[in-house]
């Protein structure tokens, strides 16, 4: 235990003659190693503490909170009024207005038939709202999963010449995706998505959305034969080569005004009055053009006629908290079942979400409503949609995606961090010059060498005296902090592991002979102590301690003896645990940098010479 | 720039009125673009500033210092004197006399015939001898290189069934490691290899020693068919499986006396004065053992005849410094060269290099002692090699690679970082159990998990006020450091990235409730102030911007106010940047703890109910 006498470091005026040193600082209650297990494990994979309200209830409830937890429906289903149903179904017609078009529209991403977008609108949905906790997410297939779903497999089977086959090959893709959702939020792994940087996402989406946009020309122009590959060379090549005989006049004007429409509803929809606008447009556009081919016969003149982040970006909205590794769970099982009942990959879309939430959505109702209406359409409407030209549903799809390129966040993240831009750039310009999974193969890369680079080159700092204080601080941050004569101050940054103890070290030398050079020019007293303030270094290892003992010896060698101040408490232990205390001496190692100076300082030898 | 009034913690009587706020804090000189990247890139390739010596110098002595950087026998040639060749001599002839023995049983763990073993002692140390850098590394195979490359190899290739290719896939083996090596070297990349745990590398030594020694039961006991696998079920299956009809009493016999003669003299060589035994038992019982099949015929009775990390703990003994980069690139050119010269790889050996310190070396003549007499031994002595027994080239190796089993090491990673720990177990098992490659991917992955798990999880504390001071501590540490009424301190130790915002964020507001139950519970006033102090964060990217604006938005929500204190310079830019410090105001950010403290005292709002 401290003796809280050592708080000293704020009086110079105080006696202090009774400066405590380390050995009266007792050594923090040692923990069993049980202890130590449990305590990191809870902290690594329970950190949100999941299990919170099962504490102290008796048997019976912890049946019911049991059920409540795998499903949430018997939680907030208990609760629920008609004045809440009344702002679901809203919300409910709303985005199925929206989902339909959307659906029809990825399937074809897909290269699937239009029917199983629609499938993928109705199973998953349902068994989300059975176990999901957002209140806000809409569940359907998404564009970028749709995507990479696509190119990923029609690298395996041909789509046009085995549908059989590739429909067969999507379903267990899903029932795999699902597996490893469901797995990754039982064994509480869901941290691990924390390790894939928000800027590098950023820039995949764009990336993504750029790719998406470009596949759409096919419908768009309606070009009959075009590159398989996603990358933007081969997509613009297509395009260019098919130009003289190849773009059908009547099918660019129909999927240009759509998409002027489209993206004009949109502007309009960004004013939260008028959001129904944009949520309508779609469909609108997909029954007028549909009139308008069925009526024109236009067909017949060649126009052709196609989550977690979700969850907790909304939450934070509205304030409730969601458990990531819960949301797992819930998504893989909806992705497990949708894969055994025609479904492909369904996830929360954001567009969707954002239409759901503006809507005034309560409970995860709005999902059930969808998928009944979705049911209707698939019993009453599908066959009306072989008149619905492929251009309104490009113009759909690009009008969706535009939204996945966040231009303000680009911007944020040129402002505040550079490797973070180039990680975001990286990604982006990966998956339009590449392909998908490069692109994501870059973004993953970039993220963990950020990770890596971050933990070998810890900060370090010089400090000084603030003047007429006894306050210690970076001398680069304070241009008046002055460095006290025949002293070094080193402040260390970081835990010392073995990722960066051989640089810690070196580095600590390196200021050393830096500051050498510079008295030794200046004609100035040299170094006889180098103090390391090490309250920033939370914990060291094996390697550490090598590393401290190097630098001691190093150190020895010169002429200068190594003082430690302000230890942690794992750092003490440690430091006790390897006998370095006693390596370097106990009354070497001090509570603040303060007192250490104040009884080093008697003990510099005069020199004649530096 | 800071106004040093701003360092007012120490003293609670002075005047505090005017109390600086960031608004007064200087923003830190803004650096250009070209100048941040320029000293990013430094620290992290450079930061052992390579080039500190070319500074300010003539053309003339410029090149001249190029040529000694790459040649450093160019430089420490200048100053060869006779008393400094005595030592070299002797140390050349000592581990001479101890490679000889050890090339041959190392070319046998390779499956290659022994004189590429003392090939590998001829070329690389000469190579070495002008490029490399330390003065007390012996070059030349080492044990588990050569049981590591042996097992890779005869996957495939069979060297019984095609010795030539096989002989040939080594020597391409091993020019592609010196290129590796040598672009690492030359590219500064060298500090990746600190991204391998010391406690992962203890225990893959360990197990690789483990299964060399169990590789040598077959020459040991004389069994004629032996299995491939090096794991330990395998080996003993196949020991046992012989123990009837395959083991030859002769061979055990010479054998197991020899290596208890050598274990013997090893344990006398511990003392300093009586190391150059241990050096030279080796060559004795080959020599001796050779006389004894030699004149007793027993071949008719059926007898059948490890470097950077070595070159910085010589360097940190005494104390010179050593290029981990530069070292990379004399051992890659070695490597390169020697695959063309029919050696395979080589590189520093501990035990080698252990006896060559010992016995006085200066510099790294040395190794050129040693391959003037391999190359005499090449050409006078090896016919007289295949009378030596296979039974004492077995207890030649055991007894070399018992050495690289460290106990001691063992424990005290035990007694200090039981994460560690795991890591040298499962290292260890990995390779006695599975496979060298096995047991390396585990180690790899087990130090790469460390350091994840080091970044996703930080230490946060709540912080206290030392009685009679202004000093805010960890009340976990200092017992007697005391919670001030209605305001919550909460310390940061770590930087901010996208791998842990989410986690803080999560970690501040779990504090929070758990505070705000222990005054439910209490009776105690509300929380109305939560002050973040910031010190530790030394930097934070747009992930981490994004988890601070939803911390203010979820505290306001539960009307709390979120302050930040001490924030370093790069946070500083940063909060300015992204427009933060707009959002939570100015007026919320604060130099110090105690300045925050004593500024929200005043504004807290008495309450009839907590």
């Amino acid at each position: 235990m401290v003796d809280c006498l050592g708080g000293k470091e704020m009086d110079i005026n105080n006696n202090t003659e009774s400066l405590p040193y380390v050995h009266k600082v007792g050594l923090p209650p040692k923990q069993t190693l049980f202890k130590e297990i449990t305590a990191t494990v809870k902290e690594t994979l329970f950190s949100d503490d999941p299990l919170r309200q099962f504490k102290d209830q008796p048997r019976s409830r912890k049946f019911i909170l049991g059920i409540q937890t795998l499903f949430p429906i018997f939680e907030w289903g208990r609760d629920y009024s008609f004045s809440k149903f009344k702002g679901d179904l809203v919300a409910g017609l709303t985005i199925a207005s929206l989902c339909i078009p959307q659906d029809i529209g990825y399937a074809q991403l897909t290269n699937l038939k239009p029917q199983y977008g629609l499938y993928s609108s109705f199973v998953p949905p349902l068994v989300y709202a059975f176990m999901g906790s957002s209140r806000d997410i809409a569940i359907g297939p998404v564009a970028v999963v749709s995507l990479f779903l696509g190119t990923l497999l029609q690298d395996e089977i041909d789509p046009s010449k085995d549908p059989i086959n590739y429909l067969r090959l999507a379903f267990t893709a899903t029932f795999f995706a699902g597996i490893t959702q469901l797995t990754l939020g039982l064994f509480r792994l869901g941290f691990l998505i924390d390790f894939l940087s928000h800027a590098a996402i950023v820039g995949f989406m764009a990336g993504a959305a750029i790719t998406i946009a470009l596949q759409q020309l096919k419908g768009l122009l309606g070009i009959a034969y075009f590159t398989k590959k996603t990358d933007i060379v081969s997509v613009m090549r297509s395009v260019w080569s098919t130009v003289h005989h190849g773009w059908n006049w009547q099918t660019i004007v129909i999927g240009v005004s759509f998409l002027a429409f489209l993206l004009l509803a949109r502007h309009i929809g960004k004013k939260k009055k008028l959001f129904w606008i944009a949520a309508i447009a779609p469909l609108v556009s997909v029954i007028l053009s549909t009139l308008l081919v069925y009526v024109t016969h236009a067909d017949k003149h060649g126009v052709k006629t196609e989550a977690i982040a979700i969850g907790r970006t909304f939450a934070s909205m509205k304030d409730y908290h969601i458990d990531g590794n819960k949301e797992m769970v819930a998504l893989g099982t909806m992705n497990v079942v949708g894969s055994m009942t025609s479904c492909y990959v369904a996830t929360g879309s954001f567009s969707r979400s954002a239409v759901n939430f503006m809507a005034g959505c309560n409970t995860a109702v709005p999902n059930i409503v969808m998928s009944l209406v979705v049911l209707l359409t698939l019993e009453l409407i599908t066959p009306l949609f072989k008149y619905t030209p492929n251009a309104i549903l490009s113009s759909i799809v690009i009008s969706a995606v535009i939204g996945l390129i966040d231009i303000e966040a680009v911007i944020l993240i040129w402002r505040i961090d550079k490797f973070d831009f180039v990680a975001c750039m990286g990604a982006f310009f990966g998956v339009v010059f590449s392909s998908v999974e490069i692109g994501l193969l870059i973004a993953v890369s970039l993220s963990f060498a950020k990770i890596l680079l971050q933990v070998t080159r810890p900060r370090t700092a010089i400090l000084g005296k603030l003047p007429r204080t006894t306050v210690y601080r970076n001398i680069q941050q304070y241009p008046e902090a002055s460095k006290v004569q025949g002293i070094l101050i080193v402040r260390v940054d970081s835990a010392i592991y073995f990722s960066n103890s051989n640089y810690i070290k070196e580095r600590i030398l390196r200021w050393l002979t830096d500051e050498e050079e510079h008295l030794k020019e200046n004609d100035l007293p040299r170094i006889q102590f180098l103090i390391v303030e090490m309250s920033p270094v939370t914990d060291i290892d094996t390697s550490g301690i090598h590393a401290l003992k190097e630098l001691y010896s190093s150190l020895q060698k010169r002429n200068v003896q190594l003082v430690l101040a302000n230890p942690g408490p794992m750092l003490v232990d440690k430091l006790h645990a390897s006998r370095y205390a006693e390596l370097i001496g106990e009354d070497n190692i001090f509570l603040t940098v303060a007192e250490a100076v104040h009884t080093c300082a008697p003990k510099m030898k005069e020199l004649v010479e530096p």
